[in-house]
């Protein structure tokens, strides 16, 4: 344990990004006394309207990058494909948490797989594909179905393709190749369930209860808590979200995604990919946690102690998907926390908001 | 049951006064996609920090508020001394919540116990008191202990003096003399409690549970819940806070405080005074209700169903007061959900923030 000198209310917090979850945090930094700046090429960005300090420019502009720094005492973000080159001019100026580390890992699902295994952690079976001839020396390895993935800046299902048969392989490639390229093998799993994870700046780690996820065209649709999983499974996947923050030696919230392959005494859990940020699927953890995932984000940054991540109730987090956010207002159903995050076009496919739907135990 | 359309996101709330509640009221707007704009003669004022929407104008300058009343959508307002000349201009531009009807009866303790009697609510016996004649008739019919009042301005102890003996009389009226002025009886009250209420635009009324309060130096200290009184005195106090929001015609959010004379099967309860306005002994709500009192507030002035009151753990709210905030960042006793407001001076007797200090399970 580090000890660690915590920073004071009036503290000047720099986001990256400027979309829900940048304004989400700064709200929780708003709440604990911080005042933050928000960065952003895109001047119609939610966060905007949440603090009065902004910098509107490209994260390739270093001029811009060096006097937010200066203008900040501490930096985060809120998406993991912050560029390298503008972590590292960030970094030379005031400190970034997470690290570069984090980032490096997770923008790459090469090296994130690389780092997992070295880890002795579970992921599904991959290979890399640089050609038409690895792919097919992948699938062989790997058997069908699998699925081709961009290694870097693949989100929401965009920059992957499932093979089903060997005919499907020739689309596929010809669809994502001219990029880094994962063959990964097809999970069958039960379960996606994901856990929230955070560690201080002097290395504790805290875990939320595991959110059981389910995708709906390829986007996060709804995380019920509790999960219907085994408390083995439960345990052994806050172990692995634990053991992934300090072989980081991460500072801040992380999410990090499971496959459930099998449950029982043994628990089969591959991890399918982690997020050096708050996460959607630890919403949640608004409604119904003391301390939810943005206020422990912003403590870990601070350098401030954790707070509790005890559930004190159970909660559907359910994500408001292009024009089912005009429904929200009308809503009467009692226990049900909204979350709009002020964007002003509902497109489809875009997340517009969430619900958090607490069942309120009766008066 | 009046048909309400509700106000969408996006929607522009002016918010009258830049302290702590109007800062927390501007957070719960944001997280229902609202923008907010604050008008504070105060160019420091701490809300300012959590929008880029600011007037910084005196409440006469009728200018100011009109511009300020065009650039929003509804107006509410986190004092309840806000000048009704004032409520009169926004009014005459944009729909205010809550009306002036509960600005007129919450700025004076005459109109207050007024309005309060009519309604056939028990308050401490009380007298009108213009001279130093009106006020020894008035000991003469109340009896001493009595504790003379302005009727208007009065807050956090300020305006008042408690006459123990005759020979306290002249001294007092001395110091309060030149106002308005009401002689109230002593209430030798087993404790303090308060109750939340909210009225919806629909009429609609929900109460939170009543708070146990404990004053320092007449400021706030500490609420807890649940209050140890009776079930029926509970009810009985949610009641009348009720009542109160109905009579009123009321929208938004109100604290209603109390005087506990009896407990038991009949519990005798008196009203001390009502605030149209969030208050500082429902700050609880934040940490362990699904709809605090904030967003309750603001789902009232923008015309939504009102969300849930339920309490789902025991909670502690404690006030830091002056340099009692310079501790907050350092402790660390899990379940602690801090509050700070970013006001940049620790002056004595300052509400500078309050934890939420929650009784969490053991996990």
């Amino acid at each position: 344990m580090t000890e660690i000198t915590p920073l004071l209310p009036g503290t000047r917090i720099g986001i990256l990004g400027g979309g829900q979850l940048g304004r989400m945090l700064s709200l929780a930094a708003s709440q604990l006394g911080m005042r933050t700046h928000i960065f952003c090429p895109d001047e119609n960005s939610p966060a905007f309207e949440v603090t009065p300090h902004k910098t509107v420019a490209g994260y390739e502009d270093v001029a811009a990058l060096r006097a937010f720094a200066s203008a900040v005492d501490v930096v985060t973000y809120e998406f993991e494909n912050v560029p390298l080159a503008t972590a590292k001019v960030i970094a030379e100026n005031v400190p970034l948490h997470p690290g570069p580390k984090a980032l490096e890992v997770s923008q790459d699902r090469l090296a994130e797989k690389g780092f997992l295994t070295r880890a002795g952690i579970a992921v599904a079976s991959y290979r890399a594909v640089n050609s038409r001839a690895d792919l097919d020396a992948a699938i062989a390895e790997i058997g069908l179905p699998a699925v081709l993935k961009t290694t870097r800046l693949g989100y929401d299902g965009k920059g992957q393709r499932t093979i089903r048969t060997p005919e499907d392989a020739e689309a596929a490639f010809a669809a994502l190749s001219g990029v880094d390229l994962v063959l990964e093998g097809f999970i069958a799993f039960q379960k996606e369930i994901s856990v929230i994870v955070v560690r201080g700046a002097d290395g504790v780690v805290v875990t939320y209860d595991p959110a059981e996820n389910v995708h709906k065209d390829h986007i996060l649709k709804t995380s019920t808590l509790p999960a219907s999983i085994s408390g083995r499974a439960a345990d052994k996947a806050r172990g692995i979200a634990g053991q992934i923050a300090a072989e980081l030696g991460y500072v801040g919230t992380m999410g990090v995604e499971f496959f459930l392959v099998a449950d029982g005494d043994e628990p089969e859990i591959l991890v399918n990919e982690i997020a050096p940020r708050v996460h959607n699927s630890g919403h949640w953890t608004q409604a119904v946690c003391v301390t939810d995932q943005f206020e422990n984000h912003i403590r870990a940054i601070l350098g401030w102690p954790l707070g509790s991540t005890i559930r004190l109730a159970d909660v559907v987090m359910e994500n408001l998907i292009g024009e089912e956010i005009n429904a929200t207002a009308g809503r009467s159903v009692t226990g049900v926390q909204p979350h709009v995050y002020g964007k002003t076009e509902a497109r489809p496919g875009r997340k517009m908001g969430h619900l958090n739907i607490v069942k309120v135990p009766k008066p």
